[in-house]
């Protein structure tokens, strides 16, 4: 782990009074000391928040400066005035920070349907942006400044040597519940220092958030705000990376992602357990993907897992309804590495074993193999407890 | 309701052991006195149980006598060993019924990947043939026999006279989770004495289906043994019913189908409320039952429902990822007959009062308009509460 902010990249967090616990950062600044690319990929939910419509416009963008993030309230379903009230973000951090418009993205997250309360925003993004630092204390509060349900910020970094040039990747993450891949799942905002054309730096944004973000899941409810920002400022120096550069960019890219990606469900509402379901023997990778998903969604594959349950059924049972075809008499299953369930037939195994193993362990792997093909896809997800059923019953009006 | 046995039927149901507490009824048997034609519609998942390949394979027939249902053992994921031991069971009724080879259809319902315990089905469908009735207790009994974990049985029956005939369509349903519509959902036997041609009667049965059956969930997971069969022995007279006595059947037959599919999330795993979702403004029926099942899915909607908390921003943004393309500025929600977001925009509403009648009543309306088209469709699903993951956590190995 080296997360620290990038060469040229510095950032904070402050309590504007979005949120009711006093303390607690609700808006956050990431500030690029030059122009940065910037690219997204953002949430397919039609109905998006405004923030989601603002920066979409904004990028591809080679000459971004600013992400400013405000949580406690999404700006979703805010009809026109939410609109404004987004840009208007934007311009009170281009005047704090003296940028040109345009320059700016902007998140949010949180209550959907509430007005965001512009006096607070404004004081906030005034105190945020008069001490900004590029310290592991503040890209903690920076990474503090996006979270709602979240336990823990999320935060992964990586060193990489290119072409003879240190760079390094980071990224932060938020997200405990409303997460249902299509896309992009939640917000994350990954800053380099490399030396990378927009172009490239998309590209690899899409291909990475593919089999990241896009394949966790805590309830399977795509949000209205999703967005992954990927902000590339080349403040490390060296040529524009391309050729194998670009693949090791990319591979360091994608190890990013995948980390703050299984740290939503990980850190998901009322969770006891990350689950990783793995599919493999399929025709296709979105086949697998579809699959998984399905699994990974299933309320009854979810309980079972809660109460340390090896109750291989509902998980077979699951991939019979995912609408891709495959012949059931071929199919296997693992759960924690144990074989359970053999082509298509019960197989005795010694389930004590390993529901003691599901109880004492906070990771849950089931194993799906299929005999239709060599594709596969990797999928994340909790399990489903009393606890978020709690913490979403009682969630605001 | 006039459920009852239409004449020439009879039933009753036992406790055979495959249950563990004692006297509740698990082997049930539903008799006519004369061939009857039988359709079925049946589970889309791939990972079918051993009863719907063995009663796809016999439906639509036109010399059906009986049902033989088991409750306790799903025998799904049984392999061959569950293939045979499913076509012994309709054997054990030919045998003790009286009855040719292929004149049963088998229902089974339970635990996966469990074989059957052959000896307690055989001494099982011997005790229970032995006293076969037609009154109102031994239809109550029926009923019970094909429960699992609901809490009431299942009946609805409604007279009809068509062409100067009286006549009865009476069904019997269980299920209380792994409902999941696609096709058909859990299982149902519906009988009649009216004179209807095979083709015609499984023509009304995949109709009423599909809007009713297909139209529910609990948990969005599609069960290995859905089945909904109609038996309809003509024992009430009359000739062959066509025209618009037979537009008069489909509706009754629709008006039976409707209220048990509708006591199905009634009377879901740890449910405090019945939730219908109602979606207008579609293009197609078909786009509108993906709206609502999406909305009926989301575990944030059924958290809140369950809190009695009017969060339409949940049911909204549902809407939003069901993959149907809409325009987000035309959505108006009502909950509970109340508006609370009109063409796009949060609006102000009295929330307390939604909250308390949501409390208050046992069930609860979400009713969205979109400005696409007139189709329409309505979905009825459960709220999620900390018992139904208690329940399922805890359910077997």
């Amino acid at each position: 782990m080296s997360a620290r902010f990038p060469t040229g990249f510095s950032g904070n967090a402050v309590h504007a009074g979005i949120k009711q616990t006093a303390g607690k950062e609700d808006v956050a600044i990431v500030l690029s000391d030059r122009s940065a690319v910037g690219v997204g990929v953002y949430t397919q939910n039609l109905v998006c928040a405004a923030p989601v419509t603002f920066d979409r416009a904004l990028t591809p963008s080679e000459s971004i400066r600013a992400v400013v993030i405000n949580s406690g309230i999404a700006n979703a379903c805010t009809s026109d005035r939410g609109d404004e009230d987004c840009a208007k973000m934007a311009d009170l951090v281009a005047q704090a920070c003296g940028l040109d418009s345009n320059q700016t993205l902007v998140l949010s997250t949180g209550v959907i349907g509430v007005h965001l309360p512009m006096d607070n925003i404004a004081s906030g993004i005034r105190a945020c942006a008069a001490k900004l630092g590029s310290d592991d204390d503040s890209l903690e509060r920076t990474a503090r400044g996006m979270m709602t349900t979240d336990t823990v910020p999320k935060l992964c970094g990586r060193d990489i040597q290119i072409d003879g040039v240190d760079l390094n990747i980071t990224g932060l993450a938020k997200g405990a519940a409303m997460i249902g891949p299509n896309m992009a799942t939640m917000l994350s905002v990954v800053m380099t220092d490399a030396n990378v054309a927009a172009r490239d730096a998309h590209l690899a944004l899409k291909d990475a958030v593919s089999e990241t973000f896009n394949c966790i899941s805590v309830d399977g409810h795509t949000s209205t705000n999703d967005t992954v920002l990927l902000l590339a400022n080349g403040a490390a120096g060296g040529p524009m990376i391309e050729g194998r550069g670009l693949a090791a960019f990319r591979a360091t890219l994608f190890e990013v992602c995948e980390d703050l990606a299984q740290s939503i469900p990980a850190d998901g509402e009322g969770a006891t357990h990350l689950v990783t379901v793995e599919v493999h023997g399929c025709r296709t990778r979105a086949e697998a993907v579809k699959i998984g998903k399905t699994i990974a969604d299933s309320p009854l594959v979810k309980t079972a897992i809660a109460g340390a349950d090896p109750n291989w059924g509902r998980v077979v049972s699951a991939a019979g309804y995912a609408g891709v075809p495959f012949n059931p008499q071929a199919v296997s299953l693992h759960i924690n590495g144990m074989l359970v369930y053999e082509r298509g037939a019960p197989i005795d195994f010694d389930a004590e074993a390993i529901s003691k193993s599901m109880a004492s362990e906070k990771e849950t792997s089931l194993l799906l193999i299929l005999d239709e093909g060599s594709a596969a896809a990797r999928f994340w997800t909790t399990d489903l407890t009393a606890e978020y059923v709690r913490l979403n019953a009682d969630y605001t009006t």
